[in-house]
């Protein structure tokens, strides 16, 4: 097993990363206080896990089943949750435990973070995207129809528990999703990690083991270590959201039902490396080698053919990035370093928007 | 005008005291950053001052107008909000301003908490009540049908005008609901306020601007110092709902329809008291001194008829401050002195709850 420690001083936590590490009971209970605890989960993952991780528990935790997908990720099924927790008189010292993928992890966070002024949470991500990228940093939200992620809190979790056993059963789809923020991690200031990802991309496609356990490790350092330095995004957190601005846009548009969220950051990020490009900020061949490592993860590198410029910028203003009606967007000055502008002629990027179907 | 500053290092903020304070623009607008800014408020408020409010604003800002009565504080009214701040655009350096009683301080500075996961907020409290509790601290929530602010953040806002001249316009019920919450400090740590509230009842029900102005400062600086003690109520924050486990259980019984939040915190303190009392903390005469208090404010001192011992118990279960399913009750150990407790004879308890409707 390895492990990280978050450090944000009173808030700091471990992230442990291992194989099988579901079934160890002291790693979760040392967390636990002595109060009541609440599993939440979705029905797919409860099947997967629930029968293991039931018996590591001395008294039965309460066990919520929330329906599964980002449509459902809003204040309804928040409230869902309140109404539970109170029926079954949760108090302010017990613990919410988030078992399953992102859409879990943001609303059992979310949760915690509102549920009598704010309690304590424990992630179990069990998929790869939430294991390098949602459960790390204390981000949680729900959705609103007019935009994703609108609505949320800061709230760390106090353990996160990372198996790696969790993502045999991960659809191949799910799998590609998660790699785009693994790769993300590369672009943003690691150019080794990159290379190495270029190499090893086959190896994490068939879930080498090593393999798996190096990049989800690095991806939580980097992650870790940007978090650490802005817990609330005011400066280099901003960093993290390399093609999601793009990405965003995409996911509204399509609903949150054609991709899932990894592949709009996988479509968002050859956007961004191409508008760098436009922008003379990196050459044609960093671009090219950029669409190539995205690919390779069996993702999509192209926005909905219907999706034009002008849905486009309205989507994107929507942002929470964006201030004064200026779309912020992370940018590359070069494989492995990426920077936040909103310092660019508007044209360009009407003009790259109009044009990113053609390519 | 009189200020006091609530002192939470980076959080600290100003409290203004004083007449005709709405009509200062410079109070509100060296606050305000260079962004959006929406005034959210109810009906009844609105007709009142939205049109010497407005006249502060170089831009017009956003108004936001909700239904009247703590029954809207829900997760449905708060989306009411986020749909009017993402359809007009407002970004992370957006700021609210919640322009009315308690009810629109919670939700506004709620829906700041969460819209995009924290923007700022300004109160402009326009009752007794919430000029002297609810504005000022940060506790921000909205209801659930299961029990009162369950669902809720600590967030704490950039600036607070309380204009005692908008107590000229409160209903007479409102104003005594008001000065329960002052009546309140002067039971926890200050017995000479209390004489002075003793003596002095008669200028405040007939809204004489000095007394009034000393109480609101006096009930701010008792508050402000407790939350500067322990801003997330770990300790010494939880004295300051005294009479509000008895209270919140009360209001939820009759569904926040039949009472004002400050007549069920008058009925809970008279609760307080007499409970306290059989469990000899304090005097028969000092007891009666408290009822004698909280009724010279014109508020009601008796729990409704039909509300049994179980059904007492039942709600007080759900109370936040209830842990481990231990009824956890400020109680007062002499005037001006209270402390909290749950190491007290339960059966004590449910002996006092059964023949409190026969005094």
């Amino acid at each position: 097993m390895e492990s990280i420690n978050v450090e944000l001083g009173q808030r700091s936590y471990p992230i442990y990363i291992g194989e099988n590490l579901l079934e160890q009971a002291t790693l979760l209970n040392k967390h636990i206080k002595n109060s009541k605890c609440a599993v939440i989960t979705n029905p797919t993952v409860k099947e997967l896990y629930w029968s293991s991780l039931e018996k590591v528990f001395d008294e039965p935790p309460l066990l919520i089943t929330l329906e599964d997908g980002e449509q459902h990720k809003n204040l309804d099924t928040l409230n869902i949750i309140f109404t539970q927790l109170l029926e079954n008189f949760f108090d302010r010292k017990s613990t919410l435990i988030a078992l399953g993928g992102g859409v879990i992890g943001d609303m059992t966070g979310f949760a915690a973070a509102c549920y009598q002024r704010g309690i304590d949470f424990i992630q179990i991500p069990t998929t790869l995207l939430s294991q390098v990228d949602s459960s790390v940093g204390g981000k949680t939200a729900v959705n609103h129809p007019l935009g994703k992620n609108m609505v949320g809190a800061f709230h760390q979790p106090i353990a996160v528990i990372s198996d790696t056993s969790s993502l045999k059963t991960l659809p191949s789809r799910e799998l590609s999703a998660g790699l785009a923020e693994v790769i993300k991690y590369g672009f943003i200031n690691d150019i080794d990690f990159l290379h190495w990802l270029e190499k090893n991309m086959p190896d994490l496609l068939s879930l080498d083991n090593k393999a798996m356990t190096y990049a989800i490790k690095k991806s939580c350092e980097i992650k870790a270590d940007i978090v650490a330095r802005d817990e609330t995004e005011q400066s280099v957190r901003a960093l993290l959201n390399l093609g999601h601005t793009f990405g965003h846009a995409i996911e509204t548009f399509t609903e949150y039902k054609t991709y899932l969220h990894g592949e709009c950051v996988g479509i968002g990020m050859v956007m961004a490396a191409e508008f760098s490009h436009r922008l003379n900020l990196i050459s044609k061949s960093d671009c090219e080698l950029s669409k190539k490592i995205i690919a390779s993860a069996n993702l999509p590198t192209q926005p909905p053919a219907d999706m034009s410029k002008d849905i486009f910028i309205e989507l994107m203003m929507r942002d929470k990035k964006t201030l004064n009606n200026n779309i912020r967007l992370v940018l590359l000055e070069k494989l492995g370093g990426a920077f936040v502008s909103s310092d660019y002629d508007p044209d360009i990027l009407a003009n790259y928007l109009d044009q990113v179907h053609q390519r």
